[in-house]
């Protein structure tokens, strides 16, 4: 489908919030072996820096999150994606807290990534972009944090991808996190979170308008194969009880079944309107590559084969929050990390919340998980006196 | 993709087996209103019918299935899907039993379809082929059965689609149905799989290949489209632990990640090979109408909200079949109509297997399934005097 409007990169370079350019413009290395750079970071911030930099909450968006967790977003308009968390008297406290949400590397949204330009050669990356994993993402937000003159954080917490971001914050970077809070997230993707995801990936790149990933060149866009993808993955976010009670086998708009290929069922229309407002929002290189990083992401091989070995004698404190109904990252999958963490001996807190609204319950308004995670979060804040 | 070899219709024509043209091509209508005809169905039979006719056992395949339940597939070359349970000493015993297995109307090996000529015009039907349903499938075999001189049938047997059907025999022709068996069956599709469908459908309809269903006539195959759909449908049939345990997340023939798009891990290799290998034995088309009538499907909203009402006073006898990992047609649904028949004083036996095997479960080596069906299929011969 031809571009309406003006081009990814444009829009990335115009959107609102902070910037800043890691290591002053040298080259990253990144866990592939190849190097990157200059890299740009994308972020939001709110809430103030109290005097000895005691006070930040780093979050860790989702696969299609960005940096926009709170306030208008400025491409759709709508709210951010955490309005329900963040904010002044929420469970993340902006009132009390300095919160840092970046956009993660290979995002699309103002963040270094495939629709960005290459500021060395001037060209847009495209599939010239190497492939980046969770390890690179959090990287960069160490350096980020190194841009901002923040040594500690107190808290790092995200959902789903971001969950594992965190998991690899306290993995790696465990002196400068005070606590770790994972909600349904995983310490590696699971087989079928991997085919879920190459079904999107074929999707996209099957589109004839990807142009091989250079599509931005010839003024087009994978609208198609991205709406495809994005509706296969919305599936995956939600439960079948959810989508029973949302739907049912509710028609849309008619009395009478079509008898053709129109939307008649409300959970048709409903998962079309997903498929083709995402693709004004995001780009289909963004989606393969941010994809490719969840695949390739296992704590547990790299950590010898046992998860313990990544907490041996960790100080921070972790909470875990799985939901009932969630497929995807499912319980099983927090209990792993939880037990891993047992076995090192770390301080954990874990939480299965009931819900039937499946992964994307973190998203949604789940009082029980306010309740939790508030009260995790203030409980390590009074600790530290803040 | 251009198509290399001969067209679909010349294949589906070339297709071993019988065929017989239903009500010497009087048109037959539809539940939709609409008339098709002349209508031909193609199918197979193993055993020999007995004198008084009483021993036919009627198979109905699933979505991807076809008549070759047993034997060499004309197209691929494999055995047939049900060779485990329909053969000479098996639960569907072919010595014993005359066994019948016609292709469902909409299908693409034979009976009429999308893909075959309209032998009134001379066109293939393509998107102008009418919405169909299951009860429009059920019809058909009806009509089949009156051309063989079957008044009787002694078991209506199917899985999956295959399952809905049974279930519209017995609802709609009890009088012709001594027993019915639903394996992994529903009386109606829920919410979660109408979205998947429809997640098929948009991949195969966003194809331009597709050429708005006139494919056959530009020479084109919607290959990539009916790819990713079959790679979306195909993680539906198994379950996370029998993925979990056939490939993990083992890396396919490479000791170390790729950092690319290729297929890294086995399980993005095995989804391909589904896709790539299905596209040559099926008709996209075909798959763009079955899955709609498998969706139509809601013998509950047809019966006046009450499944019960199906089975007023039926004596034919019922044998349900669910497996625990099956997350596509769940134990619950097949619970439900194990209660609406229990409501209606209905003969009916449930039987949950324990299996990490998922939707697939009804077509692979299950020891149980074959002790359940062959029991009940034996006793119900029995008491037929067979």
């Amino acid at each position: 489908m031809t571009q309406a409007g003006p081009a990814i990169h444009e829009i990335q370079e115009s959107l609102p919030g902070h910037r800043v350019v890691l290591r002053d413009g040298a080259d990253i290395t990144l866990e592939s072996g190849a190097t990157l750079g200059p890299v740009t970071v994308a972020y939001q911030t709110w809430g103030t820096l109290n005097e000895d930099r005691s006070n930040v909450v780093l979050i860790c968006h989702a696969l299609t999150g960005d940096q926009y967790a709170v306030g208008t977003h400025p491409i759709t308009g709508k709210d951010g994606w955490w309005e329900s968390m963040v904010g002044p008297g929420k469970p993340i406290d902006t009132d009390r807290f300095f919160v840092v949400c970046p956009n993660c590397l290979g995002g699309c949204m103002g963040t270094t990534g495939p629709a960005a330009v290459n500021p060395k050669t001037g060209e847009l990356y495209g599939t010239n972009f190497p492939v980046i994993t969770i390890r690179d993402m959090v990287n960069a937000q160490v350096m980020l944090m190194d841009e901002l003159g923040i040594e500690k954080i107190l808290c790092v917490v995200g959902g789903s991808m971001g969950g594992m971001q965190v998991l690899e914050w306290a993995a790696r970077h465990r002196e400068r996190v005070e606590s770790a809070v994972c909600i349904a997230g995983a310490a590696r993707h699971s087989a079928q979170n991997i085919a879920f995801h190459e079904v999107g990936r074929q999707a996209i790149m099957a589109d004839p308008d990807w142009c091989n990933g250079l599509y931005y060149k010839e003024g087009k866009r994978p609208e198609s194969g991205l709406s495809v993808a994005r509706m296969a993955a919305h599936i995956t976010y939600l439960s079948e009880p959810a989508l029973w009670r949302k739907f049912g086998r509710s028609l849309q708009d008619r009395f009478n079944k079509s008898y053709g290929f129109d939307a008649d069922f409300q959970v048709e229309s409903y998962l079309r309107h997903q498929g083709s407002t995402f693709v004004n929002r995001f780009d289909a290189n963004a989606y393969l590559y941010i994809t490719r990083a969840m695949d390739y992401f296992d704590l547990e091989t790299e950590f010898d084969g046992d998860l313990a070995n990544a907490w041996k004698d960790i100080e921070t404190r972790f909470l875990l929050v799985s939901f009932t109904s969630d497929w995807l990252f499912p319980t099983s999958e927090s209990k792993e990390v939880v037990r891993s963490l047992n076995r090192a001996g770390a301080n954990v807190s874990f939480v299965e919340i009931e819900s039937d609204k499946g992964h994307d319950a973190f998203l949604l308004d789940e009082p029980d998980l306010f309740a939790t995670a508030g009260g995790f979060i203030d409980s390590v804040a009074r600790e530290a006196g803040i």
